[in-house]
């Protein structure tokens, strides 16, 4: 299978390595900077272009992992290629894609991948949706190679699991940043929360969230809330997320 | 080393449990309610007691893991035992033992315990707090007994601790359950957020909080923002916690 993969970023690079390792040809990697398109291109073993005029119009498929503002600009360039053309938005609907006359479609991993870090792609959940039939069987082909773990949904559907993500994890690791910075106050080491921060995520993988919920709030310890919300005293940003989620637990537990 | 139990609940149970494992003799285990006393009195072999006539007063260590109101009450019944007393809390100042002569102190451990789940006791950080020299090196006996992770923090750093935790851990599993009750709603399964929330948590471990941070706030998408906002409409509760927290993570990323 010849894959063009149009992006360079962290998607882009985890994507194409996956794709590289099952046996699949990246034949380029396009990206609006040249440089970028050059260090995935040394990876992958593909031809780095960065001008629309040099595509290969002729591959299999093309995987879209840019921004996604750039998604509808990279789309208009690949309505009359050959193969299948794929995005990996978990925030833009299929039908960004419905210029595109070879079949179009989306493969949305749900994780968060850096540089810096490699992720096994076959621990990744891969959300699928394609335009017919037809092409959700190539898309179906392509994941299941990648990943055990693919689900078909929809537009909808994949919107709400974005939604949802940021939930779980981008507000999560922002109360870590609280936390490490309250730490950080009264000369305590971060190091110091880790396990905790780990068993919290390891406790959800086996038991429902509800059922392992602890803290004042759950058990109306309005103590201990009063207690914590005198020791944010001066910082009312704080004081207003500690009272928010509070409340939200307390409607949930109590 | 002959100890006494007080409590028999998570807490009191991974620590006796723990205790028995390092070599330590249980003596006593004392429960209000004598049926709970009993069943972690026969995992340690000790001798379950509900009422305080029956105490052993001359044991060498007295380690008290109840619920955070019931320590005054434990506390005024250790003033003249023969060792040194003990306290796990969190959110509980020291000063609730000073009516015990013999020496008093803190071992707070910085995990969430739950009776279904092992906890490996060496990987939970102990912070630390004593009276008095002398009772701080007994106390740093035991703790490093159980744990390499041994830290010696004042009362006051072990409420911004506890009240860290609660941001970092309490908060991030009600998250969690919320993004597990907008999935369910749209007829998704909870599984598929799963890789992604330990990711999270796994990233922190080796990256600091804020250098992890993803996802629209942190990049100023106010397309994707209002998107979000628009999917939680008839939900008042949860759009106030998505504005709460993104408005955060811009001032801290923008």
């Amino acid at each position: 299978m010849n894959i063009v993969c149009i992006g360079s970023g962290n998607v882009a690079t985890h994507f194409a390595i996956a794709l590289k390792a099952i046996g699949a040809d990246i034949v380029q990697v396009w990206s609006h900077d040249g440089k970028n398109a050059e260090i995935l291109a040394a990876l992958t073993k593909a031809e780095p272009i960065s001008n629309w005029d040099d595509l290969d119009r002729s591959a299999d498929c093309y995987l879209i992992a840019v921004k996604d503002d750039a998604i509808a600009g990279v789309a208009a360039h690949l309505t009359d290629v050959k193969g299948v053309v794929i995005h990996t938005s978990g925030a833009t609907p299929m039908s960004v894609l419905s210029e595109v006359k070879s079949g179009y479609g989306v493969i949305y991993p749900l994780q968060t991948f850096s540089k810096s870090k490699a992720v096994d792609m076959t621990q990744v959940p891969l959300c699928i949706e394609a335009d017919q039939p037809l092409t959700l069987e190539k898309i179906q082909v392509i994941a299941q190679l990648l990943s055990p773990k693919v689900s078909v949904i929809t537009s909808q559907q994949r919107s709400i699991l974005h939604l949802a993500a940021v939930f779980a994890c981008n507000f999560s690791n922002h109360l870590y940043q609280l936390s490490s910075g309250l730490l950080e106050q009264y000369n305590l080491n971060f190091d110091l929360l880790k396990p905790l921060i780990l068993e919290t995520a390891e406790k959800v993988q086996s038991n429902a969230p509800a059922e392992a919920q602890t803290g004042p709030a759950s058990r109306g310890d309005q103590k201990t809330i009063k207690k914590h919300l005198d020791l944010l005293n001066g910082n009312p940003d704080l004081q207003k997320i500690y009272e928010t989620l509070s409340n939200s637990i307390k409607k949930t537990h109590l």
